[in-house]
């Protein structure tokens, strides 16, 4: 199913039209309290609905709201009936004057002049004394409107139509769901969702912080959000090569001639970094994309079918330009360190191959928990230009794709119209806390680029032929992933990922050395270990080790000193456990080592 | 001693009379057998001396070598003496006319003109009927020259005055020392040196290469090469965690504002990437340096007293531009990847950080048998605009330093001229094969960039003051570095650091199975090996491993299987062991996890 159908299919369902009769609903209650407001815009959105208006010298605020609700429930026990009707230009004009309503007026001169109104009529819909230029569809009546299905939520600028040039209109935004249930639902998962956003945990957990002065869209990691990008390096290193993988290290720009053969120049150039000129003469791009290297090292030397598969892998920078306005966190960067890797097989060997990598994507994301995402079969669209012409290809490569996905049992969608430009892909589409679906992660088979970079490997038969690459970067670009994680886990990584992976709580003056001695040995285990050794009650210091969300807090008084114990508290465990400090430190070790999800085996 | 001092020195030195001797007497013999030969210039250099010469339509090859030297013997018979006298520039005019020395007559024009010729008198030295104008020194007589002293080397063209718009000549390049013994070990370390030159190494071994479709400068560090970045990379993981510095990762792309306000921008400009400039105003730059990277983190929340020293580290990609013409394989380069750390200290914690600093380069270099280099500490020049100007600071920051080296008994050479802009510095100097010695990595103490900025700490006093930074980066980056240690140990890495650890030899088809899962058992420890299981003959897959310097070859037959051992052959060493599997393979895994230099242990 395509995008564009999806559309459609909301446009048709009853949470549109109740998001749509509560617009005009919210308008009227408006008008009640401010009948001079001009009515801008006033469409559905995902979570609710709003509407632009211009109050003039009166502004609303959301002191107001609790008026305008009160209002919107009067309309709805009104059952006021939802009836359509049209006109002529010259008569909507004539009818929206008497109200002052000059937006609508524009925009009812703009829909017949640019032919959009059907043979130059206009279409409205009135509900009790409240008329609107607007397509449907509706409600019955407001009686329609379950109670407490909505919610005034906040007030916010926007230009009227989206043109800096023009007035700025005040937009009020609410929540609408089919029930009480699900307002309140989304209004909780909404709070958890702020307090796990990774900007917020980002900066309240020291993790990366955005500097002005260095840059927008540049993250700068902080120490405890580099243990985290470095732990997810090493724990990929250690399986890519179990898999076969080699690494290498390419050079993060590039002359443009490498994007010319490509093809990702000229066509890929507004989302690149412009180029550096050097030399009097050569351009150089910061790289958007690690590919080429890659092909460029395959095609290094002379390659045998008995070296095939070669897989080349490197968690490297890649640079992309985004507009400024777009930004947002580690989500949308403009430079990013991803895990990339190619492998370039025979065409027989694709399906064992592509097999292996879904069942390496698989084993990534159940140890990383990241249970909530579908699976996305892009295609091609035939006779699209954006999509290289070669029909038989195309199917040929979908089917292979489609064979695995089946094989392997993995449930997907098929989208047309969503492949990359050299060939089909599978794309890992997970959602956020909130429910905001973005893609982490793709896989491609490419039957493009080894025509283009001319690559060959001698065939059993002894004649030149071409490889098949397959791209795949299961753990996205460490940003991307990391803002997942975050907000997965609220902050509480487990005890492999965790920036402090023990804090020590000496009780008193007593045993401030021995901790101290503790303190060395798990150091020695290069275990990332703090001792808090400052005057605070051991109360306070076991609650800032809890607001850091450090998984393991060791308390050790004089009791804990004599038996060689310690008093352990797992974040956001209120159970405390005793246990030898022998043991202690060999579970933590063993957690490390074998990559525990720690944080999952507890209720958070 | 300041480098033009040693210039002076070696000016003076009776090698330079002998070399600048020499190169007259080569030219009287080239004369000899070319008469109408026009002369360029001729002076001494590193290893001896060269002369350029115009051969007009009778070129000269290294055929001729043999028949020069031969004339140059006969002149050294000769004991002709070398006289000095002068000549105004119309006397020497018609005298270089005479032989038509239209090349020296210019350059006598351009020694008058621009005022050069002491009182406009030119100095010509004459030996026998050889007549050149020179400043000299000179030997005696020709007689002086010592048996077997000197070599011709090679020819090659090269531009009158340098300038490709001018006449090609040719150079005959010769080497000359104070005696046969000191030539016959230079030819000797030379030829040692071809071989172990890293440009040559890094392609047989597949290390590295570089593409000029990539671009210049730029090396793509093939998997070979790229186990060693990252072998060295893990070690300074484990050794800095142990020292108490924390990992951060900062964009390598940065807006000018930076550079301006580190002082970078615009003195540094010549050396830095063109600026690119996005969102229609900002100018970003390849970052040159990673230290404003790191201030901007150090400034990026409170410090206390408490919190100092933090030492912040990272591995990363810095740029700089070099000229097309000055770049030569890894050594230098356009990008690099540096082990660069800043520790943030109180004043009085300079002296200790700055002690366990050179502890650390201590350490690494005794690991790594770095012994060839010498220590430098660079210091400012009074009055001199290329330093910052704070005579007390510069002082006080010196005697610090050299302190430090005093008390750690390091020997060190002082140089005047040669500190940061911000600050004194320790360089370690080191020698490559040849003798060439170049900086491998700096230690600075900087008292400039916290002013700038204004980097702050809470003391114990309650006031805010201004830290010290130490800049350190004892591994350097990993290209200068690895191209120092390739030539180091000629490409025969140890067990830790090698690309292919072990390479298993099966000497039959019988044996391949067991092979094969002795394959598997390695693997699973983490161990790069690979098994030869082409139908080659098990002498030749020896071979082929030797080629390839891997340091452990595990040859395996029917004796090897039946007694579960294996034979054991080290690179380069000629004598067999026998030992069971289980204590090889425990041997490889110690030598992996306590970064054994067994490539040491035996005579390369």
């Amino acid at each position: 199913m395509k995008a564009s159908e999806k559309t459609e299919e909301y446009k048709n369902s009853g949470l549109y039209k109740l998001r749509h009769s509560l617009a005009h609903i919210m308008a009227q209650a408006v008008l009640q309290i401010r009948p001079n407001a001009k009515l801008g815009f006033g469409p559905p959105v995902d979570n609710g609905f709003y509407y632009d208006f211009d109050f003039g010298q009166e502004p609303v605020s959301s002191d107001d709201f609790k008026e305008i609700e009160k209002n919107m429930k009067k309309i709805i026990k009104e059952k006021q009936a939802f009836q359509t009707f049209t006109k002529s230009l010259s008569e909507a004009e004539s009818m929206l004057d008497e109200t002052d309503q000059s937006y609508k007026i524009e925009y009812a001169k703009e829909l017949v002049e640019t032919g959009k109104a059907d043979n130059g009529q206009l279409n409205f819909y009135k509900n009790g004394p409240f008329v609107d230029m607007c397509e449907g569809p509706h409600l019955e009546d407001t009686g329609k409107v379950p109670k407490g299905s909505f919610k005034l939520d906040k007030i916010a600028g926007s230009y009227w139509r989206g043109d800096e040039k023009r007035t700025m209109l005040t937009r009020i935004y609410a929540l609408a769901f089919e029930n009480n249930q699900e307002l309140k639902d989304y209004i909780a998962k909404r709070e958890l969702a702020k307090q796990r956003e990774h900007r917020k945990l980002g900066s309240e957990l020291d993790l990366f912080y955005i500097d002005e002065e260095v840059g927008v869209g540049l993250p700068m990691w902080l120490p405890n959000g580099t243990v985290i990008r470095e732990e997810l390096e090493k724990w990929v290193h250690e399986v890519e090569f179990k898999h076969g993988f080699k690494r290498v290290s390419t050079p993060i720009i590039t002359r443009a001639s490498l994007y010319y053969r490509s093809g990702h120049l000229p066509y890929y150039k507004e989302s690149m970094y412009p180029p550096m000129k050097i030399d009097d003469k050569d351009e150089y791009y910061l790289r958007p994309m690690i590919c080429p290297h890659h092909h460029k090292i395959y095609d290094a030397m002379p390659r045998s079918y008995k070296d095939l598969p070669i897989r080349l892998a490197e968690y490297g920078d890649v640079f992309r330009y985004e507009k400024h306005g777009s930004l947002s966190g580690l989500l949308r960067v403009r430079a990013m360190c991803m895990n990339d890797a190619h492998i370039y097989c025979e065409p027989q060997q694709v399906e064992e191959e592509f097999t292996k990598v879904m069942e390496m994507y698989k084993f990534y994301y159940d140890k990383l928990r990241l249970g909530n995402f579908r699976v996305r079969l892009s295609l091609h669209e035939k006779d699209n230009s954006k999509f290289v012409n070669n029909e038989d290809e195309w199917l040929r490569s979908e089917n292979i794709v489609r064979d695995v996905l089946h094989k392997n049992n993995i449930d997907f969608e098929e989208e047309t119209g969503e492949a990359a430009f050299y060939g089909p892909k599978v794309d890992i589409q997970v959602k956020n806390v909130m429910g905001r679906e973005e893609t982490v992660s793709t896989c491609q088979l490419d039957f493009v680029m080894p025509e283009r970079f001319d690559l060959q490997y001698t065939a059993s038969d002894g004649t030149q032929k071409r490889p098949f690459i397959i791209h795949r970067a299961p753990l996205s670009t460490h940003e991307r992933m990391i803002s997942f994680l975050i907000e997965l886990y609220g902050g509480a990584f487990p005890t492999w990922l965790a920036p402090v992976q023990v804090l020590l709580v000496p009780v008193n003056e007593t045993v401030m050395e021995y901790v101290s001695r503790i303190k060395d040995q798990l150091f020695e285990k290069m275990i990332r270990v703090e001792m808090d050794d400052s005057g605070d009650k051991f109360n306070k210091k076991i609650r800032k080790g809890i607001v850091k969300k450090i998984p393991n807090i060791w308390i050790i008084g004089n009791n804990e000193m004599e038996q060689k114990s310690v008093t352990w508290r797992r974040y956001c465990v209120n159970e405390q456990t005793n246990s030898s400090l022998e043991e202690a430190i060999a579970t933590v070790v063993r957690w490390r080592d074998t990559r525990e999800m720690d944080n999952f085996t507890d209720d958070l």
